[in-house]
């Protein structure tokens, strides 16, 4: 009996410790910073090593190498985070958003073409150059493109949440499972044009 | 020589008036409500009668209804407003985002299929019948969709801004000008399909 | 010893999870949403459907339908709710304010006299029709009546919060115990009708 | 016809002037501290000296002495006020709410007797002694209460807004012209009843 | 085998505890106070007697009482805090900053010389008398100072966050181990002066 | 007449004009982003192009190099800001806080010598190479140093904050004018030691 309530316990404990996890918030803190409980906090909690060789490595194909809360959690309530983007020659950053921040991107290598949409319809573009820096407003759907085929480019992004989120609108719209006749009817479309679409993403 | 002074000086003042109206923002106000500056307010100032006629309507194409801080500026400063979805058989409110809120959409009449995408990659879905509530999460993909072509539906969605905002996809993505080369590079399709689903929706 | 640590401990974890299921608060969230420990969700989590036969029921007394956190959980985080209010012939929702949201409110069939007052003392009120809104301002005191004792009247109000709570304020003044001496002195009233009105309402 | 269309623009200046002042909010800052345009900014305006005489006055009757926005505009935009109270023997702060900020009392002088209601209608009571403080917990209705005849009372409180605003419930509700059925109704009254307490009120 | 796992999940769930405890947050909160998980919540859970005897003390040297979220639980998600500071004749509060709030102070006895420096590098001073109050904007470098050798002074201060932070500068700078060639270089001075103060402030 | 009305009109406007600029506020902002009322609004607006050479330049002496809402615009109510810091060898970034944001710094060239002290009084340091990042908690007071004397280190900052503010130690401290008595008591030094230090800092 006392072990069924035990196990019983145990369960609403674990229930409540996967939902915590997931209920962190970005609001300002009331202590200096969020630890994990571990024994001793030291330099190395607010330290991230795992880009230390990013800058050296060969960009083959576009890569975001994200520094947010889940890869840093020394980030939990600090209010930012960054990226790596690294394009190859004609690499692209499919449109996408981020619901949870703006993004402000600092071209240190190469060149980029950018651009987003804000919620009137209107498109905003642009020809970055090394040392340009371009803001993406919060929610809007953008993009970039390296049009140079023959150099590779990389920027640094910094993001006013410790987690942004990224919402791939390809992958979103035509591979998650929407259904080939709401999709056809939002895109004044056809089944089998929608189709192609999904075919051409999942391969 | 005054007189430029003045002119320089207003057209400082108009771009300053341009600009303000621009910034309003979203946070707590630190009074009861913000007011425009007319001469007397009273109980009209708070009532909104624009959609006085909106249930006797017949729906013939689908139709948003929005009632936010354009529409009603005593929502400035209240984080809340309304719309109301009317949908004919058959109809299609196509996938979109709301940059600043998340939607409490309540069915008051018909029925419904909706979906939202969250930065997983994960669909969620449902049938929705009168009197039923779903949530779309902030700044997530979602649509709705009236499956019944012999009956109307209509339902009422409150949002936890003044100001939600709404990027529509298959607008921003194919009807404002993005490059064809860089979507169908993102789409993983080609430039003719690209061309074809703008066609598709510019008509 | 090893049973008596244990144990100490499991009230410990107790005591921290009751007081953490109070302390949840309304800010951005990190996260797409904030997921209860089940195994698996699916668009069940985000539907809520405890108010499917709300519209064909017969009103006989002024109800508050409240479709919140408490209610629905998925609305932790997302900053919006709603309620549907009801109203027989004659009924009257009394003087209240919600502490932490504005109120928006749509009538959706009858007529409605409302108002509220600011915190310089003013009274604002308005006779609204089917398809009429009006916003009540966060923290202000607001009443609604259904001045038709021969029709009922039913609105869908939203709110900017998912748990904007609700302060009534007959009951909280006459009917929670505050000292009779003290209300006499407030209201500038005596003690007799002090405990008249406090009768009246616990009847 | 440039004299109208200067003076057109110029009372559209006018009533986004008057508008703007009112749309002052609570958030966080991106200045140190938002300045009046005067020429020159010292220490003197972030002094306030207009409650320097307030220990030496004798308490006849009950007083809130507010330093908060209005009174002291340096306070914009930095999220704090603070209140001193004065109260005579046997004298009375009314059930009230501050729409946008807790309060937190401390008793400086005498004895208080305090209390709260919260949104489940229960009633916290205490009485405090020299050097205690109460928290009443924001948007709530409390009130204080000096029961010794023979001594007079003072508190100092602080509140989290520049602007927490004050609904005094016996003014709010039986002084500002609510209509005697809606209140009759509400109290589950009667209408001699509620216009004999606005009688008092009112004198 | 139970037993392992009943202690790795044990582990588990302290490290989150601990983890949690620290994670508290300033936010608005969706309840009307966050309650530790006592068995009954009364009136003495939103009163603080740790000061009562404040006002007899003889005042010895320079001392802060703070009354925030650490000495007083119930102000957790309420936003406000409160602290006494009692200077001796000539005591001083050195410059230090508050990083999560502004500071409201109002001299209660004796007068004070204050004084702030904001982002530009521009000092504000002021002598405060009895019944001043002053602000010190948010996160801004501050200090009190009683010039009166012969005279003690009170002064009460109100905080916008129930947990501002204090980080005293002397001890910050000095007294926590930077390096002393770092200090040097940055104080524009030599490695001996830099341990001179050191030595000082660790006497 | 009408000319000392307009004229006194005018004044109020350019006050407040004034006024309005110092108040501009970083919270979510309720339109897709803030314009400065310029007549054609395009991708231009949303670029910053003043650190295109900044690769390219000799590091003499130690450099900030901010991209904020004062250099760049369009950063307002996007909560996000960048900085480029350029260390020769041996220079360093002398103890500083930054009022309105956490900084998560990304060493992109060289290494440095990092450290932070929290409101415990507890030192964090670390050695960072290329390719690294350390999160500065905010509101706390920190410090770089490019302890190899051979060669440069140049790292980007990211901040939550369009507006983050910088307080430098060494300047606010000793090179604003604060009294010698009041440092020299903060200090627990001596005037002479307090002067010599204030005159390292002013040569």
């Amino acid at each position: 009996m006392a072990s069924f309530l035990l196990k019983s316990f145990l369960v609403v404990l674990a229930v409540f410790f996967i939902s915590s996890m997931v209920q962190a918030s970005d609001p300002d803190i009331l202590s200096d910073f969020n630890v994990p409980a571990e024994s001793t906090i030291d330099g190395n909690f607010f330290t991230f090593t795992g880009t230390r060789d990013i800058f050296g490595s060969i960009i083959e194909k576009f890569t975001v190498t994200k520094v947010s809360k889940a890869e840093f959690p020394a980030l939990d309530g600090q209010s930012v985070s960054l990226a790596v983007l690294q394009f190859p020659g004609g690499g692209v950053n499919p449109p996408h958003t981020h619901p949870r921040a703006a993004e402000l991107l600092f071209v240190v290598q190469g060149s980029l073409e950018v651009g987003f949409v804000d919620t009137t319809n209107k498109l905003y573009t642009q020809t970055l150059q090394v040392g340009d820096l371009f803001v993406f407003p919060k929610g809007l759907v953008h993009y970039q493109y390296n049009s140079d085929w023959n150099k590779s480019a990389t920027a640094v992004s910094g993001f006013g949440s410790a987690s942004a989120g990224t919402v791939s609108l390809p992958t979103t719209l035509f591979a998650t499972g929407i259904d080939d006749q709401i999709l056809a009817k939002s895109f004044k479309s056809d089944v089998a044009t929608i189709q192609k679409i999904k075919a051409g993403l999942s391969s």
